[in-house]
């Protein structure tokens, strides 16, 4: 079933979803990815709002229709800010998504990134092969790029999937996305992705979003499979990594549900 | 008069001004739009400082031609940093611009807001109809994204304009200029500045420098025009809002003072 | 021997030695450039990672090939940040990059990065005419624009090199840079650089990736080099600062250590 017709039409129907209902996804994020995660939001059809200070993050966190935790930049006050928005959706039992940059490699967040998934296990974990072994415990990654492939951490990943009830998905040259006994991957995509900062990121807020119109395994499926596909077409026009971009953009904008369901290609 | 010579010869006079003096335009901004809102500065030919932090906002106050306080992403320390800002510009009689993001729907910036306004009236109020509602007490929006039309809420913004002798900017689709009992519409611009994250900051930014060369209602409406007129030439090209955001910069570069107030449509 | 063939060579080489090591440059940057300047790294070919915590910027210090320190937009928290990154690199006998953003022009800022200087002479500063002649302790400048020419500057920028046995690099229409007794001046780029906010912050990251694998004055005429000859470039194409921004990009990826050097305009 996984790259069956029942998958397709439901990737195809999530996106059409997430432009209807234009889901508000709270960003607590990074410094250097916020204006381009906010960009990629606005260009699917999102309301981004990086609502990340401790005073409002853990109201805002209660109304959002997703809410996402990036550990790429993380100060006390920040963290601060994750702590309450993930208490606030414990208590309203809604879903979070935690993309755990530079996890492994950097102690102090990762000793947050762990606290935060025991204190309410997120919908969705995304990280790259490094992030992802890193935060199963395993031996992390020099920093935010990655150093093993995802196939080599599926292990790590399993563990995650299976010890927090939760979709683990790990961005590589093909990502790997893994739901209890299940593994989908999505070999669209381009390694021109890795030089433009916060594509990744972007992602997470993608999965964000369409947790609030989709299971999380399908949310995980979709998100990679609509930037991935728009990365494609992407690449026919783009000259190097700066008109990649704002190209990528507009390919997000532009394609609809149907188009990314057809172009995915997945096994 | 509103829609007449006289105002489009000041929209001309105040854009050429701009470029010939390059004001020196403080943005206590957000960690989303800061970089968009220095480019959209340097390209109309401003010198953009985001001198944020509590130890030198105030000193930094005092010497820059405008000062925009913007609360998309306030934190402690901004928010002590936007208070020395306020302070500084009212010892020394200069005025500033409040853009007061996702004010009504969060409680904490809302009274950071309220404050502010109350220490030191500014010379121009700028947002979406959600906010300048929220900033004058009625219920507030969902986020960042305005849920009201800017003719619904021009009660609101005319007490902010009579309670604090300010010019009050909505935007919308068709954006609302209230300056005592004048209201300025400008009818220029497109959908797809919603598809851009901080272009509203943006226009924010370019009012605050427009203020220390024309009248607050000249620079508001000013402001509007350029943004718009340049958007609206922008369209001619984009395909989508990655190479919208783009070209957005290179027609606010490229249009003059003649240029905008030719185009502007007003009413 | 300055515009000779020997530099050329080594010029070639670094940018050839830069990708293939591909440099892990830790950036204590602003929340301006941060995203430009990490897009400017990846096109360049390095790994940028914007770790500026202070529970964690101390010991990314140890292991980054590069630590660049730039102080446009410096908090309390980012300062300990900065401190702790510095006093690594100096017990582990590595270099690093200082950028005094505004120096001159605002106190605090002034009195940290002479802390920073004194505490571990940094390998290469780079700043404007006005931020070096305000390190060195001249009158300094409005904010984060020039206001003097680097030529005028050069015994300020000479003070710095010898009482810090360092390279200084000043910034402007034709770039300065000073080691020792020697002074090589690159003629490339365009004043359209100036238009587009964080394209000198990305030159110091540039210099702090090529400080791994080049003498410090060698890095920083190949970092000028290549952002001004991409400059060049993209003049070729560019409409207005928007589009020149992306072709930048474009062109960072593009040109290889033998062209660089080739198209170099030194004095």
């Amino acid at each position: 079933m996984t790259n069956g017709d029942q998958l397709r039409a439901a990737m195809s129907v999530a996106v059409d979803e997430f432009r209807r209902t234009v889901p508000l996804v709270q960003c607590l994020t990074n410094i250097v990815a916020a204006q381009w995660t906010a960009n990629v939001l606005l260009a699917a059809g999102a309301a981004p709002a990086m609502v990340d200070n401790p005073e409002e993050a853990g109201g805002f966190a209660e109304v959002a229709s997703g809410t996402l935790v990036n550990l790429g930049t993380p100060y006390p006050e920040t963290v601060a800010a994750m702590r309450a928005a993930v208490e606030a959706r414990r208590r309203s039992g809604a879903g979070w998504v935690l993309d755990p940059v530079a996890v492994g490699g950097l102690p102090w967040r990762t000793e947050i990134a762990r606290e935060l998934v025991r204190a309410h296990p997120p919908a969705v974990i995304r990280g790259n092969s490094s992030e992802i072994a890193g935060l199963a415990g395993a031996a992390g990654g020099r920093g935010v790029d990655a150093t093993d492939r995802p196939e080599d951490v599926l292990p790590a990943a399993r563990q995650l999937a299976d010890e927090f009830d939760c979709v683990v998905a790990v961005s590589g040259e093909v990502d790997h996305i893994v739901a209890g006994d299940e593994l989908v991957r999505v070999h669209n995509g381009d390694v021109m992705m890795t030089r433009v900062t916060g594509v990744g990121c972007a992602l997470g807020a993608l999965m964000s979003g369409l947790v609030s119109v989709a299971e999380p395994r399908v949310a995980a499926i979709t998100a990679t499979a609509w930037l991935t596909v728009a990365a494609d077409r992407a690449m026919a026009t783009a000259a190097g990594p700066g008109s990649f971009a704002a190209i990528l953009l507009d390919e997000v904008a532009a394609v609809d549900g149907a188009t990314i369901a057809a172009a995915a290609r997945l096994s």
